[in-house]
């Protein structure tokens, strides 16, 4: 039988559509995008409509849907809610379609378009999106969303993560240097994840803006079975 | 005083000229090309020149230049060698100018030439360099030449070697995830070199071509006191 490859991507600078044309792409984006996602399924959210500018997201809110939108870690004063997973609790989000604006996000997606699937991954939902991967015969890209292109840390380690489970089931191979790298990183981060992401730029940005109470949150695994996935455009979730 | 900042780039399609305006630039691409570079400075040559293109090599080489050319791991017919450090011999390159080459090597240099300097980095000359960057009131980059603007590693866990003897000085401070990425890397690499680059996809393309014999060598710290640098768009030494 042939080996699916396991391929890790650190940027969207680095991405190479042709290339990873059918495979399924596992977008990671855990603080916070990726994680406020997992939990607005988890509490129920219907469905999720990403957009890509601010007056896309307006034009929504003032046609009465519920609107997540920041910018730099602010939310937009007509948004109903910021990128922290914290905000989308279940009597806010239950049975609800959400607008999420997201410029980086919306671009990856567009990147992405090339996949046979595109789905959401974070720590949130490592386990049961790991083994509904495992099921399909596809090859496999970890996409870490990174910061402004560059490379970092905390969505390396989760890709890690995604990348020790999938490669202990034997039916993945991988020659990526990337992965690689990512499972050696996991590797030291994994017994202590909250001081492992003290190195992390990003946790000093989040801490700088007070934004940073959820992150102990972010790095829960399996806190929901939910796998959220995009269908013509707009993010659904499947249950493993 | 202010700290200086130490940077990595994983990749040329990472790079940020305008942020780095002003920095030194240590190019990396321990296999093959700047080993053999630091190797052709320690064995005698007065001066390397690179050249993008093939035709521009020839026609170095008609005027009677010394001219290592290679191609996806095979030398070009009309050239004098290829990429292995083991073919810049003294009796070959003492007191010569070397017309060099390197697609991957002239795209960067040409990136990079907002850089205050652009120096030439490989295991060969890590402790003569790191000392000698340390001497200069600069930010610091690390540029990994990668593979086709792949990651690689291990290209990482030298600037992660590089990166190890900054820190020590006290003299810089990072913010720059991917630093602290290669310094965990080199931290599980450096015990057992040789055993580490097992995993490095680059490892398994020389072995396919026969191409691996070099390896160890490419690995060895502090060869050389040599530090190439490009001064006119042309590389020579200086010594520490």
């Amino acid at each position: 039988m042939r080996k699916r490859n396991l391929d890790t991507c650190f940027s969207p600078a680095l991405y190479e559509p042709e290339r990873h044309a059918g495979s399924i792409i596992v977008i990671i984006d855990i603080l916070r995008a990726t994680s406020a996602i997992c939990t607005a399924f988890e509490h129920g959210a219907s469905s999720i409509i990403p957009v890509a500018t601010v007056p896309e997201a307006r034009d929504f809110k003032e046609r009465g849907y519920l609107v997540a939108a920041e910018r730099d870690g602010y939310v937009l004063d007509f948004a109903d809610f910021g990128n922290s997973p914290f905000n989308f609790t279940p009597d806010k989000v239950a049975g609800k379609t959400i607008v999420y604006s997201t410029t980086n996000g919306t671009g990856i997606i567009k990147l992405a378009s090339s996949a046979d699937k595109i789905v959401i991954g974070s720590f949130l939902n490592l386990g049961s999106l790991s083994q509904w991967i495992s099921g399909q015969d596809k090859d496999v890209v970890l996409f870490c969303a990174g910061w402004k292109n560059r490379f970092n840390l905390e969505d390396s380690i989760c890709a890690g993560a995604i990348a020790e489970k999938l490669m202990s089931t034997s039916l993945y191979s991988t020659i990526c240097d990337s992965t690689m790298a990512a499972l050696d990183l996991w590797s030291l981060a994994k017994d202590d994840l909250i001081g492992y992401i003290e190195k992390a730029a990003q946790r000093s940005r989040l801490r700088d803006k007070k934004l940073d109470e959820c992150i102990g949150f972010c790095l829960t695994a399996d806190y929901t079975q939910k796998i959220p996935v995009i269908k013509d455009g707009v993010l659904v979730s499947i249950e493993q």
